[in-house]
């Protein structure tokens, strides 16, 4: 048995529908298939923008189930076609699977995948069908699982079940860095789920890091390739297992990420403790923090994702009616660049490499954070090709 | 409290939805409602096509999931909506209601109304928004009810709360005819259960005959009305309450009718049991029925729905084989003109006046039929809106 994902550029139209159609058929010769499919193409995106025009703050139960038809209707059309050419297949949705989720609306996370409805429809049919991006609630209402919720759906399952998990996009595995940034980027054979996590939790666009996380917890063997291709993918796996371990894996950028400076508070902990209560009240995910007194008070500095502007900007809202004097600045014109290498751990020398390149390609700094395996810097946007490309070439990525 | 229903030509844009939402604040200052909307627009069409491209023969229990998230996204940016202006409010599908359904996908019949979680949401919300056209069925699988089953749906729960229903349309109410065929048409201000289920199962559009049946199960009174008008409808209700009964209430013309004649058969009373068996294990209904001995055999007419053509050829294939001497010719320019009244019970000459006007106006006629209120007759297409208009000057209607 195997669990399969295509994402919504691979179901963008009925055609590329059945043309997985024809290749599943062909798959189940060999095994039982449990198949997660995304929304078709710009669907998530179109949904979307009906909701901006309901409500310019959409009620987030009813956005979740707005946004969890797309993945019904890619679920109905994919069965459809799937029996069309006499192959046994059902399309089941979160809700009926039992993938129950906790957490907020358009946020949720999965917190148990029932097996017992899956296995029953396994037995009647070839291929089973599951919605992406989707569960229930405790209150049984419809919850979406945020941005690259699909992944974690058909990683959960797999754990659920078992088995390993082929997620397929429009990209054929995992690069040392985004092609379409440095066009001599090598794709990647075996990767650990640690590296792939800080990659993908540090911008790089091929996997969610929780669907990752979920992958390392339940040892479920994560197989990434590009739709209907012969092209090898890569494996994400566990470190033990991978045949060459490197110092440095990959580089990513995210550009993705706000910048922000809030200048004049008190020094007191007891106010910066509140900043960062306030922010996770209001779900913003801060990532890199710095703290740092000056004469004319308190900065400041984290980033968060793009995403969660609208949350960041309630959060703001409600710390500058607290802290009056506190003057606020944005700035979306950042990257962070970010170098993984699960051999970093034993490596000695790799910051200062990495310092080196910046300095002689004239690449100035903000902040800088470290884990085990890997160096986070945030850098003008305009900045970030050029620094890609440098690191890469010296590591030979 | 009431059940109001909206249908999709009502809900079409997300500005029209938003004129709703304003509409329904209103109304709640007086009482708590339950709404009922269709899929917006077009967009059942449109996932029609897309099923037919995924497969000629789409598998019935997937194009009930596909056909459902029409509805689905039409009561949350209603709900949204409603918040978005401080109404308390709350969508639930058919299954999250459990409008619990039997018979076969896309065709199926309410068979309960669980009442508890509309109650408990009613409790919290001022609107609560029901998918409409939707339930659920013993395998725990979306189904639908067919054409207009958003009615349906509709005078259902009416029922199980006990209340009144409004349907809101495109159309101001009860025609004695359609007016797009005869624009002196009179509205109707009352009309009995019986004469609007004659009048819509007979091709009147405004209302689907499952629904009126419902509504007069359960003593619903059904008030037909212009969406976001002031203009008077119409209310369907006990002939006992309608204060001024007419012998002739009203004329409907059904142009989607397929004639079906049958020839070169042999006579025998167990060849023309099997051909109504066959045609009903294929879910065809079959409608007026004539039955004639020939020199060359015997032929059998009827006629069906044009929706049902599909099922309807499954049916003849079927026949065709057992009975390979069988001569098949299918006719869809006819119509069905019927005159409906509950005076009719209690005045007589009412079918020879209708007779004597068909021959002044030179219409032959193929099948006749009568109920205790009605006269139905089968002629040409062509000669439709002739025979509606002479009938209507005749009775002022």
């Amino acid at each position: 048995m195997k669990v399969l994902k295509f994402g919504g550029s691979s179901v963008a139209t009925v055609e590329k529908i059945k043309n997985i159609a024809a290749y599943l058929k062909k798959r189940t010769e060999q095994e039982k298939l449990v198949v997660v499919v995304s929304a078709m193409g710009k669907t998530t995106n179109a949904l979307l923008a009906l909701a901006a025009e309901a409500s310019s703050k959409p009620n987030q139960r009813e956005l979740d189930r707005l946004l969890s038809t797309g993945e019904q209707q890619t679920i109905a059309l994919l069965a459809m076609a799937l029996c069309d050419i006499d192959v046994p297949a059902i399309s089941l949705t979160g809700i009926q699977v039992g993938i129950r989720t906790s957490g907020i609306h358009t946020k949720s996370t999965i917190r148990k995948v029932e097996t017992s409805v899956l296995e029953e429809s396994l037995k009647d049919n070839d291929v089973v069908i599951v919605a992406g991006f989707q569960g229930v609630n405790r209150h049984n209402a419809v919850t979406t699982l945020g941005r690259g919720g699909s992944d974690t759906t058909a990683v959960a399952l797999a754990a659920a079940l078992g088995c390993d998990c082929e997620i397929y996009t429009d990209v054929a595995g995992v690069y040392t860095t985004d092609p379409r940034v440095y066009p001599k980027a090598k794709k990647i054979e075996e990767i650990s789920y640690q590296e792939m996590m800080e990659m993908s939790s540090l911008g790089s666009k091929v996997m969610e890091p929780r669907s990752v996380e979920l992958g390392q917890k339940y040892g479920v063997k994560i197989y990434v390739g590009k739709t209907l291709s012969d092209e090898k993918g890569t494996y994400i796996m566990k470190s033990t297992e991978i045949t060459e371990e490197k110092v440095i894996s990959a580089v990513s950028a995210n550009d993705r990420i706000i910048h922000v400076q809030l200048d004049k508070l008190s020094g007191e902990p007891a106010v910066v403790a509140n900043i960062f209560k306030v922010l996770s009240s209001h779900h913003v995910n801060v990532d890199m923090i710095s703290h740092n007194l000056k004469q004319e008070g308190c900065r400041i500095e984290f980033t968060c994702n793009e995403d969660e502007e609208a949350f960041l900007n309630a959060g703001l809202d409600e710390l500058q009616a607290a802290y009056p004097m506190m003057k606020v600045r944005l700035n979306k014109d950042v990257s962070k660049i970010s170098v993984v290498g699960i051999g970093m751990r034993n490596a000695v020398g790799v910051a200062a490499g990495i310092f080196e390149i910046l300095e002689k390609n004239n690449i100035p700094f903000m902040q800088v954070t470290t884990s085990e395996i890997s160096i986070s810097f945030i850098i003008d946007t305009k900045n970030s090709p050029l620094a890609v490309a440098a690191i890469c070439e010296t590591y030979q990525l």
